[in-house]
């Protein structure tokens, strides 16, 4: 079975670095030992995570990065290809509205495309751009249940996510014979973010959040150990597409 | 059960008004005596199709439409509901493209998803802007096989009518209650076209074409009359989604 | 097109056809010039329905049928075929139970099964040992959400819906192509019985049986509409699956 | 997050241990401590795989087991559960047959059944009984593309694959909140046994043989790898469904 390259001379990039997921996603390939590049719209806010990934002992660089800029994005995957050979590209960009069909703006509906379909398909191709010349690597996407069923209010986001689960699947069938693995996290639930712990509180109040159980919200870096679990695959068994739910939640 | 509105008194919009699905769509819903507003890249190409709709002593209308543009959109349903008011909005703008990943530019895939899916979102948003206000309506949008399944060379294609299904999922949830039967036709072959002809020519030549057996390629009109089943539905039993494919298809 | 065959000289087969649904059916393609051939497990009940299609010009004949005896189901589509060449086999056999997991006896699981998945395996076996003797027909199951999707408590009704999807789908594509049209039905609803009239009274009152809108419970005939619309389908646009539920379902 | 049970003293069911996957799981998971109870029609067939846990330093028993008689898999439970508490019961118990729908007998449509989707669920029912007990545990099940699509020739196998899948997920709806862990394996390829590639070498001959790739054929150690990585996930983060099949496989 093919080896994993050694992640002592292997970048990660990360798309959509943010405080939650994205970060965790850095730290865990960090500590395993690949160089991490990671982008996402406000960089000075990475500076906090790549100090602290170098405290430990890692390598992490970031950067603003426009993921919906096609140039922005190339160079951006270009420069962690510099710092060491890209393995694995993560797109982690979210764009979660909610708006009845009647209010969604043209606007809203082509930005929540923008940053949440469209920049994956930025990701997905230059990423192959790259990892087809290694003949070798990954890309994966982190995608949610909205990606599998449109509900009300949900025209925009579940589009996007739509159109972001679709190009996963072509990507995957024309890359697997390529050697690059393509998947799709479908993540249902809420991750345990400040924004999800402040709109159970706006819904139940205090009292709802203290009613959490147990595990009951997701944690980032069980999101993180999912996708290094996926990298861990030999490539006679890879996972294209997998769930993932608190064990409380109902679907 | 809900009776059909007075076709006398009542307008169909048809979004993409072709030489084939979209101008047997417009035959069929004058001919069962609705006003008929057909709208398409090339206005002056409806002519035809005008002229034979009101020699056959039906009401039809068309004009050059951008669907792509929302003001254009909002005005051509405006002028349908004020010819006579709004019952049905038809959305039948195809995009089919197949290029592979490393080549498709991100030109091509913004404007596929832009007449794929982000048009099909302005047909369905501003058609309900007005079918709610009459408290009544259909919105039927146009899908294909590409829309539940992503394949090699069709992310630009499979990530928009991806997104075209999870907007009319969205809609039908949120206009069901509303009395407005929203429902997407997925379409899982090629249609009688001269383009699909000519495709078939020139991968098998003439042989090929002469080989097609009987009833192999779908008609026009029978899409037309799928379209029609689906209105004459009584509100208590609305199908959101069927699929249409010629007998002998493999699949 | 293929035009339908003259009804005058045809039959339908109603495996299950009990006071909704399947007597609905056999009105409706009564109605519409077969000879009806109606099968439930107690079949002196169908002796009102025989009468009033009689009563109405129609021909009906019916008997108490086993649909899970091989031998019963194949001597009464036999028997049909003799009333009048078979043109369809419509399979409406139900079986909705719910029980926690840990209380779905080995009988409760085998049994539900036996009724909703092996009944319509052999009624489409046998149906379509006699179509494709005819080269032409129609064979459409009856089936239900929970054959898309288990939920909480449908261990075993989740299981054979699913199981009935499956023989449906293997059918289609192997008998499509023998010209003859296999199609199942999604049921996404009650259908108004007095059975779910009553457990909506079970659940909230008279109070919550008097809210009920307009429209608001399926119709059998609307189900019988809809299998009549599949059938009308020219060949060369067939559909396999379609879902029906009512406007203001929530789903 | 919820620390794994010590191995040391928990158990392992594994019903339908076969030559490849089943043995696969048993081995791996000794290898990581547990005590291994593993079931198969043929119990002789076990003594090497025993015998060879054995002589590497873990715990296995077996024995013959008919997975599809309630009692016996109510007993190896039991047995199971007192060699070490029950964590985990996986279910591997294939049945792959092909058969045009006519030549599919009610026997070999009931006993695929059987095999593949009753005794699944009697696994599931009866590990549920002992986990929920526990208040902790894991049910896993093998599934296969065929339990998502049916195809020409698997009206059998298909029927019973969409029923397991049915079972997995009602199960895991409903154990979910009791801690347990239920996960449904889509495996969407041959796995390398002597069977596959004989069939291989009958299509293609010895050349098709050599023809193959490296890691072109999922091996059995890549899918009991494949459970781990689920057994490893933290409770507020579960996979229900993931698929699994090799880089260069077309789908």
């Amino acid at each position: 079975m093919s080896a994993p390259a050694n992640p002592r001379n292997a970048s990660v990039a990360v798309i959509g670095a943010g405080d939650y997921i994205g970060a965790a996603i850095c730290r865990k390939f960090a500590a395993e030992g690949f160089a991490v590049h990671a982008g996402r719209r406000n960089g000075e806010k990475l500076e906090p995570l790549v100090a602290s990934i170098a405290a430990a002992g890692g390598r992490a660089s970031g950067r603003s990065l426009d993921a919906r800029d096609e140039q922005d994005v190339t160079a951006f995957l270009a420069e962690a290809d510099a710092i060491a050979p890209l393995e694995i590209c993560i797109f982690n960009v979210g764009a979660n509205v909610n708006f009845p069909l009647l209010d969604t703006t043209e606007r809203v509906f082509r930005k929540v495309w923008e940053m949440a379909c469209y920049s994956g398909f930025l990701a997905t191709r230059e990423a192959a751009r790259i990892l087809t010349r290694h003949g070798r690597g990954a890309i994966f996407l982190t995608g949610a249940t909205a990606g599998l069923r449109g509900g009300a209010g949900y025209a925009a986001f579940a589009s996007a996510k739509f159109g972001l689960r679709a190009v996963a699947q072509s990507a995957a069938r024309e890359l697997g014979p390529q050697n690059i693995h393509v998947a799709h996290l479908v993540i249902d639930s809420g991750v345990d973010t400040a924004w999800v712990r402040e709109r159970i509180r706006a819904r139940g109040g205090e009292a709802a959040l203290e009613a959490l159980g147990e595990d009951q919200l997701m944690q980032p870096e069980s999101v993180a150990q999912a996708y290094w679990a996926l990298y861990q695959q030999p490539r006679d068994a890879w996972t294209h597409e997998m769930d993932l739910r608190p064990w409380a939640e109902p679907w």
